[in-house]
């Protein structure tokens, strides 16, 4: 296994691309924007979605299914939706292909033209809506709680895989309640399952905090989301859960009957991550020989190589192999044996070290006889010759510590990479270094907001909840404000 | 719970509509042949998609993820595909939405015309065959064993919940291989998937065999199928399975270089069902007063249900029921315990026959004093009394005694509905009177298959595998014929 990835350190963005073809995780297609999830990738996506899944489901959400298209006319009902959304998208304006009147190939029959063209759903608000109309007539019927696996489409122009996709796969859950203050409590609940699902799962650090008005997304009250720093000192939005108010409700005319026997129009939250966090886990942990994954997502956890010559050999090391396979599955950890006779054990270690599984246990015919088996950490390359005994033990450990590891390594070059500045001109130094996450005062104007990112490409990434409130003045208006904000560079 | 269900015998196709929406299973959307799966429906299609996933994955393959757009001239490579397929699909021809320069919402920007036009997939043959041809090039490379869970779209004019809808969900298997051998193999071997998940799962007996050359995939040499039996007489074909030749692999040039070193062909498999299982499921067990579902698919295994009047009857009778809950999820069985003060208990009653629940349990003072519970079977709807001890052991068996009898019945349904005809008149009395399958001699001619459905409606379901040769002469014809083949009304 020939890596040739490029070091992060020369180009972060080309070993990342390189990373993603050469790990097997993904692909462009023959389709402009669109991604193939080759298997490898897509065995990771599937951990992602079965725990948060899980997770959803514990905090008492069901899944749904709703319509990939859109009429065109749902699209203007909400008018900020429209204002800042679903502009470039997928739009099915025929019905139907005809043979070529010339012979070649097929063409679009003119006569199967659409009355109202579909577009193919950015994001299902409006379909949501307009299907909960025919739920709700009383708050008995309330809250709703659903929650939809999809593919979406956003007519990207540049496009990257994972990051920024044509076509991408997600989940979105959209739920419906009674009081403004359920709603609210909902929109919160599901940031923090999505930021405990970042740092347990993906061992990704966290900040939670709310979006400006400015990056807030379009039909909502408030947008919270999850911010993630990744190694090259950019920051990535991990996660977004929208306060939507009663908008959708008043566009889509959605009322019910209240307890007291009024009427009133229903609220509304809707949050979502997509394979996206593909790209964060990637970017997090990542190292110049390859994927580093956190133990928890690894569709391998264990891989087993025997170094060994000839058939008798290979027999003795495969019979304790399968042996110790054996037992760490017993443990419910997933382990590939790996005899393949057509590769050297010193390809094999490369290969696994690209794919990031993140332990490697190594036979050789002294550790028959001696009792021992080589043990090799992908996270810190490290290795080390251990007893056989109770190896599945250790082994079960050494994940967990890994996994606790990985997070702590993420921690502390967060931690390293957080500066507070306190004026426009130490601001600007370490914007255009690019080196992380930057508190600083803010006015709280879109005008200050506007300004600072034209000058220097940044923009706040939250408004964050820990924010201790500490008087001060805006770095760049010298206006009044109560606590700092995470400024970065976004992908 | 009034629930107000036409009859079978009154209107099977109207029961079906009816008992689709009032079980909450699905609905019509605002989109033309798009549905809307509610959560109690898309609850049923996990368990469905969690155990053919399953199954997929013991059998050595792997999921993937492959655009939901094809470019349209990919869909004229294949030329016989494109014939039998693909006409009548949703065409994107626009990337971009504006406002309306007259200020009514939005329109299609004229200047972001494609310069291809998309598809939106009807099947993937194509962007797979297109995208293996990078993933191949050795005899090492093979084979490729790829499933995707998807959504696809076919622009159907006549649409029914399930059955038959624009957007319907679906996994496709697209399996690349080395030799006409190992790839017929495949083929049968995922019917074999096939037919057992229907037949453990679904508890729906099928006929496994192959198609007619007219009943054929576009695109493949040979299409073979599994058909269920539906109450009325019709037959559902409930999944296929194709072995594809080299027809993709030629349309796209996938060559590998063999073990000898010569240049090939790929052979190819695909395969798949939809969420018209959902269909054969509702419609192969169900009711006059609802669903009946087999309970290795119910979401709801087991009902409790508390009779009581006052508070302190419904507080010793709960924390009677939630011992029992807790034991039988001990057992892996999935419990509800409905204790909602705002309904009666016999609206419960009738609410979970129509949803289903295989076995519903009530507890009442009087089982209290003398530990009875009343256990009530929904397929058969008897009740009995019975002694609360090991009731968990006692429900465990029921559910299986269940799943194996709702089977049996489905079985000797069929049985008592295939009939063996041996001429054209008799033929015709049973095909008018829709009378199930109609075992008849066949002279294998295209002309003769078609001549019959004009007269009939009837259409070959498959050539069975297990028909036992015997001579005899078409019914139609009186051509010779080998075997007999199972003729049928079809959904």
């Amino acid at each position: 296994m020939s890596k040739g990835l490029t070091s992060r350190s020369e180009n972060y963005s080309q070993w990342y691309n390189e990373l993603v073809i050469k790990a097997d995780l993904a692909e462009n297609s023959a389709v402009r924007g669109c991604m193939v999830i080759k298997p490898y990738g897509y065995a990771i996506w599937e951990k992602i979605q079965a725990q948060l899944d899980k997770m959803f489901k514990e905090t008492g959400h069901v899944n749904a299914y709703f319509p990939l298209f859109i009429p065109k006319s749902f699209l203007s009902k909400e008018a900020e939706h429209v204002e800042g959304f679903a502009k470039e998208c997928a739009v099915v304006t025929h019905h139907r292909l005809m043979n070529d009147p010339n012979g070649k190939g097929v063409v679009v029959d003119p006569s199967a033209k659409l009355e109202e063209e579909l577009i193919v759903r950015p994001t299902s608000e409006t379909i949501i809506w307009n299907t909960y109309k025919n739920w709700i007539q009383s708050y008995r019927d309330l809250p709703i709680l659903c929650n939809q696996w999809a593919n979406v489409v956003r007519w990207e122009m540049r496009t990257r895989l994972f990051l920024r996709t044509a076509e991408f796969l997600w989940q979105e859950g959209h739920t419906a309640h009674a009081t403004r203050e359920e709603a609210e409590e909902e929109t919160i609940k599901m940031l923090n399952v999505y930021a405990e699902f970042a740092e347990k799962f993906l061992a990704i650090p966290v900040v939670k905090g709310v979006k400006s008005a400015n990056e807030r997304f379009a039909g909502a009250l408030d947008t919270y989301c999850i911010e993630a720093l990744m190694q090259d000192g950019k920051a990535l939005q991990a996660g977004t859960s929208h306060f939507l108010g009663q908008n959708f409700a008043k566009a889509f005319d959605v009322q019910f009957a209240t307890k007291e026997g009024a009427l009133d129009y229903v609220w509304a939250t809707s949050w979502g991550v997509s394979t996206r966090l593909m790209g964060a886990l990637i970017m997090a942990h990542s190292d110049d020989n390859g994927l580093v994954l956190p133990p928890k997502l690894a569709p391998t956890q264990v891989v087993i190589v025997p170094i060994y010559k000839g058939a008798e050999q290979l027999e003795a090391i495969s019979a304790k192999a399968r042996e110790i396979k054996a037992k760490l599955e017993n443990l419910g950890i997933s382990v590939k044996y790996d005899d393949r006779d057509t590769q050297k054990p010193g390809w094999k270690f490369a290969e696994y070290e690209l794919k990031g599984v993140p332990v490697r246990l190594a036979i050789g015919p002294r550790d028959l006889e001696q009792g021992t088996i080589e043990v090799a950490r992908r996270d810190t390359l490290t290795k080390e010759t251990m007893t056989m005994e109770n190896i599945e033990i250790v082994v079960k450990n050494l994940l967990e510590t890994i996994q606790n590891e990985i997070y702590k390594k993420a921690l502390d070059f967060r931690t390293a990479n957080t500066v507070t500045v306190d004026n426009y001109e130490d601001f600007k130094k370490h914007i255009e270094k690019q080196s992380g996450f930057v508190l600083a005062h803010w006015d709280g104007s879109t005008e200050t907001e506007e300004k600072i990112k034209q000058e220097t490409k940044a923009t706040i990434r939250c408004i964050p909840f820990d924010a201790p409130e500490e008087e001060g003045v805006c770095v760049y208006s010298g206006g009044v404000s109560q606590r700092r904000v995470v400024f970065g560079i976004a992908y």
